[in-house]
């Protein structure tokens, strides 16, 4: 995610990194030849009664508006559901590494909150790496034992399996007389909320909006770009390209938009920052176990505190 | 659901399977025929004052819009629900699988774990069939004891009767000790749970929008599409059943699509992949167990990671 | 609530049943005579400047199109909300009677569970009643003691008296070392939100959207629609009548639609389907508790599986 | 809150005291005599060019239908989630009520059970009384102890020091063996909702729309309508006058009523009916409590069963 | 928030200092000098046809609603789930305060609830430090003890280091008899409440709206009103400077607001008043601990009452 100071409102129009623009201009383009060559054919269109009334263009405008705005409102419901959901599991690790220090009946034992903390940081590297379709590894080395690791290659749910060790860890204080039933208790509703954020996750990775919507809305704002000029060569004349490229601009740019943010947990410019997120965790959850953390002044800093 | 790999923009334009296009399209053929008929008998119609002033169709467009993003919202929203309540029925299953693990006083004792596992991937598979009206016995065959088969088979409301079978193995672990009290309560918590997800799927499955708004919105959106005609034939001339039809497209399209998604249990194209669901779910509770998985490469394996 | 097979395109176009076109009739027809007379003085409108501009109508399109959305969404909301809540009570209620057979620490003790499942079932008649202003009595006969019978006689909130016996159930079972303390809050969560239930409902069914908002919405639809012909009969002619009725029909029927769904415990045919989902409720838990049940293939069977 | 009965559709369009015609009415009267001078001045106007094309209109339209429908919206849910907010306030103290009967240890103890729900009836009491920023004395004397009510005399937060009452006697019944930690638990998460109940109220009470909006919605509603006669002089003539005010009335009454949803615990004829509500809260408790209530049909009887 | 008094209808016409005119001045004075320009030129922009069809408008109008509509919502949501984590850190220290009285074993024993009252008064200042990214340590000084002061300095999240100071109080507490388990739960649950409020106010404020989406919308807006005047100047004539710019007004007024709505935990005079909340928490704290406060009637005292 491109995250900027506010320009003041005059540089903010000719902004051309954070745009959609330059994967449009192509389409664009061409939207603006095939204009030109109305404009140059007009008196043909005209004697052969091509011309379509403007009226026309409003009827269609219901169509086009509620197809762009529902397209716009799931698109960004997703997007900003996936933030959520990178934010309670902020929130669930925290409170379980706070727990895994504050809900022992022992003196603090730095040794096993560290241990348990540990696990929560792989967990949200797994589920980041699976989200994203990457290798773990790198971050395993660093986070986990090698035996686990190596009982990790064959899982493909890796996220569910470290929640099973975190059970497990949970289990083996219990059973040692570190934590008693309410304590566990506590934990397990904080564990259940972990799946409930792996689960969430993965719903919104694995399931795009129905396709014949999206071919739906596609169709309709192409071919209601590209017949724009029959209807408005006739008064527009000369500058009909420049007007009609830039009414096509607007909507063309609202779909790649949308189609960005639908699936938030990939890769492009207006996705999520995953790695950046990730590594705010690790950083809080060490600061959590006493350790003493320094957060790089980045490009994209400004991103979490 | 049909999930392809994104088409690039153009080739998408031409987008056939994916799309309800060629269920509607004797529909947009008679109307094209229709809107024939107009243009031939123009100068009759003209002559006895039966075109529509065009403005007509702005008013029109008010309740049209009204109705189809209505009628499109309510119908998405069922669609994402019963999405989200397979995506909490993933979630809880695992949650339920991990406690059966990790709650137990004793050492892990897989025997007991993997009959309350199998208990919970046949809960799955039955609200699978209840919710398609199809037949769980072979599903059943492989997942639950004959005595238990038997038990099921005169029984209404399978999936609840599952619940209380988990509910069962929960009462008879706590009455042999291997749980305590706090155990039965995290179990409780998570079996209410897999009862409200029940519920949420029937409540679904059995009240769908009420009729009136179905046939009203219907009746608009197909008058509105036939008396356009009258309206343009004047302006339009011969290009006029084009621009008809092309109009007509994009609104009784949304209604298609808005009625295959409301009912999102079914097996149309556009209706959510149970089958790959259930699998999926039997997958990962399996791994939980223990078990070594396989995840096979099919068509729509995008779907469920 | 009446729920049809969908029929095919066609022949929805001409539904009367599930339609609230009868009830509008005598009001469309009145606005049919009304264009007539404007048709037949249309020379005297123009002579004394009686016409008003079409685009005027696009205006009052705003303020319609803010009330008659705004109408409808809240309407339906009510409906879906009140749909949900009865979803909630089917699902608490499962809940209940499972716990009421799983939590105790003594075998299986069938009269006790019975005794509690069948005040479930009697709580929610009661509720239905209460919601309809109808008399339980009949209900009431068959479900619970002549002597808890007469105890409700004079009490106005039923439901929450026998929320209370519930509660006393409960109370007994632990008194009597039946369940512990874990088991008391597992049921104490289950009958809070029955509680939330009751209240939910009772908030639907007692709070009506704002009274200024219903004359606003009406005036504007009906004066809307009554000036309309003075806006095109100019353009129109003689068959202004047709047109504008048809107009009419679409927002007047959409406010009829929206009224009806407002208060959905009524018993008007867009309302929900109480009876059915008492019986459903009723034969679920009597399912639970191990009675063999029959479900009736009637008209709106499909209702509720 | 005026409730009556729906009249039939054709009294509905009179309807005089449920509106808020009333106090638009000056309004609108200025506008109307606005209106008529610029009919006069009609000639003049056009010479000098001072008439404006309707077609700007449907330009403003956009920003007038977004601000209009987002004021409408907003205000809406800030009534709806107040109405939520007195509905969650109805089921917590039936529930804590209920339970202050059924987990006691002991036999009914019906002298504590009183104590505390007059308590929660006082707690509601001080509630209506802090929103509405009215004094509580003559509640106060009828449902607390002087001693109490004393204590109270100097408080800013009232209902949250009744509260910490309520939390005291779950303290003291505890202590005294009265009830056992499960209990507690239970009490404890009922206390923590009426904590959020009553600062969800003071969120909408002291929180309003931001005060731009409607400066900003304000100023466009009006200037809008008083620059509506500039662009239809022309084509409307003396009718002109008439036509405005009733497109006029709907825009400014939209915002009216918007206006007064706005704060929904006031004491303006839209606003919640606290009194009822915290009437039939005190009812339904003692109700619970087994003594003989009786429901008064008063005029707005009909709001809360 | 500057709040006032709401003014009469009139009045409110000519509010300046709760607006945002005073910002967009300079912009709407250049717009207008652009109008004056095209007015003067207006003969050879007719002649060498460079003047636009105002049916173009209308056809803008659809991305334009949608976009200004889309950021409005989603700016306000914002501001609103501000505000409601704000309301819900009332509810919840409130709660715990609560508790920190009641859920003792012991006698009241004020010096222990005072420590925790005073952490969580601090937790508050905090967290609104952290967001504004101020210095808390004049807050610390007079909150908490030189100690604590200290081993803050280096943290850099300050509120989740409080927090997990809370949960050491809660320890300290069992271990020390002067709790039990029961209670130990129930602080848990709040404090967990705690973890989720610091997150939500984190990601509203680390992740703005997609950059991509204001710069189109702004670019959309501002593009807009330069070229209304080619479209408008042939009818509206030597006027049309002055209508120009009041439509562009409700347009860049709508996106300014909608911009200082979007980050609500900053300074801006429609942001949130974090210091008079925080202060309100603080009050009513305290006077849960049974110290007596003073309310200052102070300017933006209507705030939080």
């Amino acid at each position: 995610m491109i995250i900027k100071k506010k320009e003041n409102w005059f540089k903010m129009l000719f902004e051309w990194k954070g745009s959609v623009l330059p994967q449009l201009l192509p389409r664009l383009f061409l939207l603006f030849l095939f204009s030109l060559l109305i404009v140059y054919y007009k008196s043909f269109l005209l004697e052969y009664n091509l011309h379509i009334n403007p009226a026309i263009f409003t009827l269609f405008g219901i169509a086009l508006a509620i197809f762009l705005g529902f397209r716009n409102n799931v698109s960004y419901d997703r997007f900003w559901e996936g933030r959520k959901l990178w934010g309670a599991l902020l929130n669930d690790t925290r409170s379980l590494a706070r727990q895994s220090i504050t809900l022992l009946n022992t003196e603090n034992d730095k040794a096993e909150s560290q241990k348990f903390i540990q696990l929560l940081i792989a967990f949200v590297y797994a589920l980041k790496h699976q989200l994203r379709h990457t290798n773990p590894d790198k971050d395993f080395d660093r986070l986990i034992s090698s035996d686990l690791k190596e009982q990790l290659q064959n899982i493909h749910f890796k996220p569910i399996a470290i929640l099973k060790e975190l059970g497990l860890w949970v289990k083996k204080a219990k059973a040692e007389g570190r934590i008693d039933g309410f304590a566990q208790l506590a934990f397990e509703e904080n564990l259940n909320k972990l799946s409930d954020i792996v689960g969430g996750c993965e719903r919104i990775a694995s399931t795009p909006i129905p396709y014949t919507y999206s071919v739906l809305l596609h169709r309709t704002v192409y071919i209601y770009c590209f017949i724009l000029p029959f209807g408005f060569v006739e008064t527009l004349g000369w500058i009909t390209p420049f007007v009609i490229v830039f009414i096509a601009y607007t909507f063309v740019a609202l779909e790649a938009i949308a189609d960005e943010l639908e699936e938030p947990f990939g890769l492009q410019p207006n996705d999520l920052a995953l790695d950046t997120m990730s590594l705010m965790i690790e950083n809080t959850l060490l600061e959590l176990n006493g350790e003493k953390i320094e957060i790089k002044k980045s490009d994209n800093e400004y991103y979490l505190t």
